[in-house]
């Protein structure tokens, strides 16, 4: 629809996840009236991303060095590891604050039709960090914290038979339920029924 | 929240208009998963818009060449010229295929509040083509095309005050009234009252 560099520029915003036509637009005729330097901050940052960013060696995050801040943090308990499918997982995790332990980044989730099977996953890496700690501590919980829909319940089942025969390690799932602030007049079925069969004393 | 370079990109990204916190992360992690060369096509696009943008030497609208594609092409009407804010106003009022004559982009609309007046827009420019066509064709019709708002009315306003010395030239304004496919029951009362005041005999 426009002409030149401003159309290859919505093109190439219209990529984007969640950008659509009329936002790649808006993003396009904002970078033309501003600061060369503010198209040069934005194009330095994605030359970085392009580098290539690495990966903390023990859990998989993004991380700024060999090890991630929370892997290198001697704070926390390493006995508990928390898994979860991706490193934005893990900011979810930290935002409770109510978890001190080191997470395992999966890298997904099981999805078969996608081609997405065990060998794509950090699932080797997680057996090896639960046989063998370099720190000489034992793992005593790993909690599983992957989606709660298909592709992540099924991740689930297969990593607690996967760990089964570690002895004396116990693997826990998050809780599902009704979410905090809902109506359960408008929870769906699935969890209105995971609420139930969790249902705790009180 | 992120460890170098990806919370650069997301806080860069999050700089961007329409993109909030999650939308940056939900695109710097997608592109932490693409190719690198579209990355290097999205660079290269910002590259351009940085490098500058040409702006049709007629009628202001970002362009390729020295003319856009409207100016250049003879089978345009020369003697009616619609004036628009922005160059996505040129798109909208294309996209209707009802108007076949030339563009006016004044860069804006007057908001005196943001230091925006009469100087800050392409305002003399028009007048310079009403007084002056280089193919000597009159121009008998200038549409003006501003935004239904505060801004783009006092706009309107301001431009037919200028325009009232030009002999034999009509000046027009888009019509305000209920949107298609509206609802009579939802239409403001200022829409509603501008419908009202337009109607016309069927």
């Amino acid at each position: 629809m426009y002409e030149g560099p401003v159309q290859d520029l919505i093109d190439e915003l219209g990529r984007l996840p969640g950008v659509g036509p009329k936002s790649a637009q808006r993003i396009a005729f904002h970078l033309l009236g501003v600061e060369p330097a503010d198209i040069g901050r934005l194009q330095a940052a994605l030359q970085r991303i392009r580098d290539g960013v690495q990966f903390c060696t023990i859990c998989g995050t993004v991380s700024e060095k060999e090890l991630c801040r929370i892997c290198a943090d001697s704070r926390r308990d390493r006995a508990v590891i928390c898994v979860v499918e991706e490193p934005k997982d893990v900011q979810a995790v930290e935002r409770t604050r109510e978890f001190h332990g080191r997470y395992h980044v999966l890298g997904g989730a099981l999805d078969p039709l996608s081609g997405v099977g065990p060998e794509q996953l950090r699932i080797r890496e997680l057996l090896a960090r639960l046989g063998n700690q370099s720190d000489g501590v034992d793992v005593s919980e790993v909690i599983i914290a992957t989606d709660p829909n298909t592709e992540g319940e099924a991740t689930a089942t297969y990593l607690v038979r996967m760990m089964r025969d570690f002895p004396g390690l116990v693997v826990t799932r998050l809780a599902s339920g009704l979410p905090m602030g809902g109506d359960l007049e408008f929870a769906d079925e699935v969890t209105l029924g995971r609420a139930l069969s969790g249902r705790r004393a009180m």
